[in-house]
Formats: C-alpha cells, structure tokens, sequence
C-alpha cells in the first residue's frame, strides 16, 4: 500500500515541492495531496454557485466548496503535515491539526522556533516538530522503509 | 439537563465574564467551563514536573497539562464558543474549533468582521458567526428555552 | 433514569400536548423535548445575528441556530417520535428520522394511512408506525415499564 | 483513487445523465452510484419474498431490499448530491440528507429556488446548494482537481 | 454510580429474582433492569398498532417496540448476563450476545454444562461463564466492590 | 468494486453452494466468504495450540482462533445472510446476526417458517427473510445492478 | 461534575493511598477508582466458578471477572494515572496505557527516572510524566480548578 | 484481499522471520508489517529533528516518530501477534496488546509458559496464545484458507 501524506497550511512558499522533490529522491511510495492551492482559485471555489454581495458568505460558500476536497483527503491520509509561515493568520492550518487530533490521526507541524510559544498546544497533540522540509521528508523515510 | 459550554480562545478581555453575566441575568441553566485563563499560571502548568532548558519543552509540558483539563471539557460541553480577538495568533482558538468539527461538536464564533477572511474555514463549519457577547447570551437564550 | 423523548415534525396541530398530557396521565417518567415550535420565532432565530437581504442566508442562519438546539436534543434522547401531517413538505422530520437512523437512535413514526408510499423508506428504518397519539403514549408506557 | 458520488433523489428528470455527461465531457475520475432509479422496479423490489395483501408491508420489505443497496453506496461514497425536484413528497431524499449529516458525509442539495424555505435544514447542512447540473459538475471538477 | 446489570434470556424460571435478592442480601448498589419478561405481553407488545393476519408481521412489530427498550437498556448497562435453558430455542438470548461482543459491552452467560458445545461462540466473548445465580451474585459483589 | 457477501450459520446442507452458483450463473460481481465449513477442522482449530482435558477449554480455543476468521469477514462484508436450519441450537448464527444489528451492518435471514416466532427477535433487525436460496440470489441480483 | 480518575498499576507500595490523600488534603472534588488491589482476592477472582488444574485458565478465569470492573472504571474516568515500580513485570499497567491511549482518554505516567528508556512508548503517549504523588496531585489540582 | 499480519514485540531473535518463512512455505497471502526492528535506528529515529542533553525527549522524540508508522500499521492489519520474550521489559508489546484490545482489533500472543501470570491480563483479552511460531503459522493458515 501506498502511504497518504496530506500537505495543509501555507500556500506562499514552495514547501509542498520540496518534500514531493525530495521523497521522489528518496524513491519513497508516498502518494501527496492537499488543499488547491492556487489562492484565487480557492477564494472563488463557491463563485460558480451565485455572486454575493455580503464578503461573508462569498467566503462561506467557497470554504465549504474547498472543504469537500479538504475533508476526504485528511480522512484518507495516513499523516498530515501542518506548515505554519511567518505571513498571515494561518487559522485554517491551526484548525485542521485540531481537526487531526480528534480523529486520532497523527500531523507533524513544519514551523520556526520564533513560534514556538503560540504554537504550544497544536505542537503539543503533534507527533513530531520539523524545522525544515529535509526533516520532513527523513521522517517519510523512516516511517516507510520496509 | 444542565447545558455545558465551553468557553475556548482570547483570554486578553473580559468576554467570557460578560456571556455568564447575561446568561445569569437571563436566568439561563447553563453550566460554562473554559481552560485555565490565568495566563502565567497556564503557562507554568507543567513546571512542578521539573525544570526544562529548552523553551519548546516547558511549552510542550504545559500544554500537555493543559489539555487534560480542556479536552475533557470540550468533549463534555453541548455547545462550544470559540471567541478571536484583534490581537496574538490564538493558533489554540483555531485548534479547538477543529477538534469540535471532527467531533461533531456544534460551536459558535464570536469576532470581528476584519478578520472574517483570514477565519472563513473556522466560520464555515460553526453553526453560527456572531460579533457581540449578547448575540451569544441571545443564542444560548433560545437554544435553552423550554 | 427518566426516558428521553424527542418530539420532530409538525408544528401545526397539537399532537406533542397530546402525548404529553397521555404519558402525564399514564404516570410515565418521560421528559419530553423538540425543536423551539413557536413557527415565527423558529424561522427568526438568527435574526438578531444581523440582517440578511437573502432569504437563503436568513434561513441558513436561522436553521443553524436551530440545529445547536435540536442535535443536542437528538443525540441525548433515548427514542424520537416523528410527526408527519398533511400539509406541507415537512422535509426537516424525514431529516431528523434520517439522522436517528445513521445513529442507531429508535425512532417512531406518526402518520395517517394516505402517505404509507412517500414515507416508505423512512418507515422501513422506524422502530414503529404509529397512526394516533393515544399509540405513541401507549408505546411509551409499554417501554418504560418496571 | 477514484472520488465516489452517490445521486439522492428525484428519478422523474434526467438530472443524473447530465451530470454523469458533464463529468464525463470534464474528463473527471468519479464512479457515480444511485439506488435503482427504475420507480416499478424499485417498488417491486421486495415482491419476489411473498405477495403482500396490506400495502404498508409490501413498501416496508422493498424498502428495506433498497436500504441494503443504498446504505452500502451512501457509507462508500466522497460525495453525496441530493436532489428535490418540484413534485412529489421526496422524503426518502431528505432522509438520505439526514443520514449524511449523521455520519458526517459531505453532502450538497441540487434544487430549484421555490422551495428554499422548506429545505432550510436540509441546506443548513450542505456543503453547497446548486440549481443547475452544471454547477454540481463545476463542483466535482473543482474538488477532484490534481 | 450506580452499577447497571441488564438480565437477557429465558424467561420461564426465576434465575432474575434469585440474583436480584442475591445481590440485595449482599448490600450490592446494583440496577437491574431486562425486557419485559410477561411473556404474553411481550409477544402482544405492537397489537395495539394494528391487527395482523400474517403471523410474521405480528411477531415483526412485537419485536421492534420491544427493542426500542431492550436496546437502551442494554447499551446502559455496564454488564450484561445472558441466561440459557434447557427449553426453547432462546436465539433473542445469543442475538443480545453478539450485540453486545459488537460494542465491546462486557456480558457473562449463565448456562449448564450440557449446552457448553452448541454455546462455544457465545461463551468465547463472554467474560466469565457461570452455571449458578449465586456465581453470577459473587461476580456482582466482587466487581463492584469499594 | 466488488460486492461482498458472508454467509452464516447452518453448515450441514449445501444452502452456499447453492446461492454461489446462483449469482455465478447470474453473472454477479460478488465475493462470498464464511466460516471455516469443515465441522471437524473448525470443532478442532485450537487444538495445535494445546491438548485440553476440560472440553469447555477445548471450545473455548477453537472458538476464538475461528473467531480471528470470522470476526474480520464480517466486517469486511457488504452483507450478511444468515441461515437458520431445522436441527441444532445455532446459537453462532443468532450471535452473527446480533453482531450485525450492533455494527449496523445489513443482514437478511434465511429460515422456513415454522420457526419465525423463536427468530422474530433476529428477524426484527433483518433487512429482509427469505425462505429459498433463489431468493437470496435474487436480492443479491438486486442490489447489485449497474 | 465530580472529576474521575482511575488508578491503575503496581499494588505494593501505598502510591494510591498518597494521592487520594493529597487529594483530600486540597480539598479537590475527584472520584478515585482502580482495580481491586488485594493481589490475593484478584489472583482469585475466577475461583468461584469452578477449579481449574491448569494455571494458564485460572489465571484466563480471574483476568477476565476483574476486567468487568476494570473495563468499565477506565472507560467511566476523565484521567487514568499508570503507576509503575521498580519491580515485577506490570503487564497489565502497560495494556491499561495502550487501551487509554486508543480510546483517546488521558493518562499520565508515575515513575522513577530509571525505567524512562524502556516506557518510551508508553510516555509518548501520556499527558505527563511524574515521579511523585505530590506532583500528581499537583495536576490534579490544576486541571480540575475552578 | 490479502490478509495483514502485525508482528508486535521482541527485536532480539528471529521469531518474525520465522513466522514470514513458515507463511512463504504455506504459501499463504499474507503481507507482514511491524515496527522498525533495527534497535540502533529505532532509538535514533527523532535524532534529525535536533539534539536532546535530557534522555527523556530524546526517547520522546524517537517513539513519536515510530508511532507514525505503528499506529497506522496496527490500525490496517487484520491481525496482531505480539511476542514477549524472556528478558527486558517490553512494556511496548504490552501496550501495543491495550491498544488493540481498545480498538477491538484481534491479536495473539506468542510466550513462553514461564511468563504465563505476569500475562493473565494480556492473555485474557487474546485470541489465542502460542508457544511456537509454528503455532503462529497454523493459526494463520487455518484462518486464511479459502
């Protein structure tokens, strides 16, 4: 079988392609997958359904289009890794690792030490905490290998 | 029955003391539980276990600690609000509202309209946004009502 | 411990004062619970949560208040008695028998004779069909028998 | 992995096909599934387990052959598109809509604008509502997209 | 709290009184709850919903309104004891058994020695198997001491 | 996907050689699995493990290391039918079909008439009773079409 | 709401009897529970039910009349403490961790620095690990404070 | 489908080997999995997350890493063994033993007469225990035949 890895959080930086790139160096049978990351494809998820004029439900309908997508592939997956940035509020990144932590899926958080502190307790249910994307990709391997 | 809820996120201003006001002065039969809202005291929850060099450690342990405590009352809650202020990452906030969602737990948001997109993802899956503590006490009013 | 009864359906004639007053002369330790029924208050109850020009965002809104309440009051119910009448497309009671039914909750079904077919599916996962409330309350004081 | 979509609902209009060709025309990887939309057949389906003189009885057994089908493809399903069509009770629709949210199946209603109000629990806990087949398609192109 | 002991099974011997009084003479704070055990009754328990020509249904709706009590107490209870004769075929006896090895519900049989072959499957999942009711009260007495 | 089908109970008449070669003949995509069917080798699955002088120990093993088996056909299975025969306890087959009604996981009977009073318990919680073999490769043909 | 904790593991040295102590010296509202810490009577559990010549099932016999209790008190409590010394093999206080820790409930370890490398996996899982009652009554304190 | 086999425990002699080599000459369709088995890389599997000076997080680091993959591998497999040899503690293999009992996921234990009391309660919730790895095999060939 195939192992699930679902990517959440950040969307500005090229982490994703670089755990792909380096789990494909390491020949690992990783199957990833994540939210669309394409930002104004995802704020628009819902515009195909009706315009609104109240900014609130413009959001509201296209977070519950994107979370169609988003739902099936974390309950598929085997691990999720949650990135957290140094830009934005990232809420949505935080919600998915207490989405993980009820269902008793197993996340690792990707972030710098400067966010340690507000980051406590969503590193506190994970199972491990990476710095980098090569940390990332070594735990790939290992929890792989045959 | 009683009605629980739970009272997660900002711990900066004094809303959950105005939700229990006017459910008090409602004459509301609810029960409100939230985490330890002592700041320095939830942050040192873990330190009688010993001593920790390492910043991310103390953090780890105290939020371990903490989670005994939220966990079992979010789990034992009916209705779970989950309150974001204008300030700090309350990554915690985020967190909690997920673990309700994969629970099925139902919870409410309580914020300002600036920060409605950065939190579309939270609001998407609450069963209600509002933006005062009285809409709040208001919605605990009719859901209780005999 | 007392039996949890939850009354869905109709709001338009008095069939749940029928019941009641049945189990009350029975001596039947039931608590019985439901929606808010006050139709008007019903379909207001997200109002105070600010104005929609949309009717679908005002029911939406609405709806959502109302579920915090009437999921609640599923789940810790031990048997809920579904009203169908002859008026209307009464498709929130055919809901709440669909949920029950994915959660394993009993439930019991009252309608007349003439809608047999359209009801089939959600008679076929019913623990009863009942015709009269004088059934239902008979039901009740069976079940909860010494 | 192929993404699964059960079709809830009315069988008087073609609303199946459409989407089923719009999928197709989109090239998307999606198995689609149904209960058997052949209305005598559906009918008969319990027929062949002894004539039934009490019409309540021959519902209720092919009701229950049908659940056997329909309860397997809902549970196995990504997705689940319920549809209300203009005539006819459709309980048995906003039955499967309420198992969906029981089980917390992703679930979005295909229906006409007139009938907003009476669906407003059912849509309360969609994913999305769309009028047209062609929106369901652009949803399910946009949610499985690589 | 209390401990909660659901007696399932024969019907045609006092084996309920004896380890009711059993545990009463012990001090035991025990709640015994069973189905209705009249048996004529029970058997009656859905006529008021109707008369049946077909044998098969009468049975059929008996059995549902009786389920909506055995099942709630059942999955009340902390343990369950199922009783076998030496009469009958007391399958509703091993149906309770497999429901509650389903939920992981801790039940122990009460059976002699001459059925322990047919019964192995039952006994298998059981946590204890006991051929007297005063071993069943000295199961009672010692899981539920202070 | 395959539809997957387990076969309970009665293991001394060919009851599942007849409905394999029905839905064989039928042309059915479905997978049929079961108990080990050899009485002797099933009566004698522990015995590798151990001689026992106490026959109860001896059941006792063979039942759990057929239980290993069975426990997992089940649940992997789309339906169970289970068969009452006119000779022997069949305890196993009425704790499979308890089993069933707990997992919500459809079953249909398969038993003569003369004995629908002492299954009317087991029967209650059937999707369906059929009293032929062809009408079980019927429902299969049934629930299987495209 | 009184707050649960079972107490499982080592029965030689009075660790039980300093937490409930401390417990009662902080005035903290907790129900303690735990198996039944007579190491002869637990040995013994299963005596009454019939002598067995072979130790592997009076052992089987008694393990499983003490998981009655132990079964049900872990699933009832809001935190598990798991107590292990410095002798003997404790087995079972490692099995109450992993059945903890699948049913997602909190538990926290009690152990002396010496065995932290072999309990790796065990305190991986736990809320915290402590090396005196006191600071297990610490936390008790904390997380059930007002 | 094939059927999965977790091999849980003891990392010092080649009882897994045993078992994989008696499955290949059985020729029987079993896939293998288990933790990594390399001591030296097991310890050392959270080492490139950063170095630890308390021995505690090093080991703290290493087990989450590992349970990534052992959590997922317990939960896919149809069947756990768990092996207890003569020396260490193999707290794991006890907790690993909770950890299926919890999910009701069946597994056997393979040890020696020697540690039969200290395994009573491991033992009682197995479904069988072995002496041998042939034993092992036996059972697994017997529960897989066709």
């Amino acid at each position: 079988m195939s192992f699930y890895v679902y990517l959440s959080g950040e969307i500005h930086t090229d982490w994703r392609d670089e755990i792909q790139r380096g789990a494909e160096a390491a020949g690992l049978d990783i199957v990833f997958t994540s939210a669309v990351t394409d930002h104004a494809a995802s704020d628009a998820a819902g515009d195909h359904l009706g315009e609104e004029s109240n900014p609130f439900w413009r959001d509201h309908k296209s977070s519950k289009v994107n979370a169609i997508r988003t739902k099936t592939l974390i309950e598929q997956s085997d691990l999720v890794v949650v990135r957290f940035g140094d830009k934005y509020k990232q809420w949505n990144a935080a919600f998915d690792a207490g989405y993980c932590a009820a269902l008793g899926k197993p996340y690792v958080t990707l972030h710098g030490e400067e966010i340690i502190h507000p980051l406590k307790e969503v590193d506190a249910q994970a199972m491990a905490w990476a710095t980098t994307t090569d940390q990332v990709v070594e735990i790939l391997r290992y929890v792989t290998k045959a």
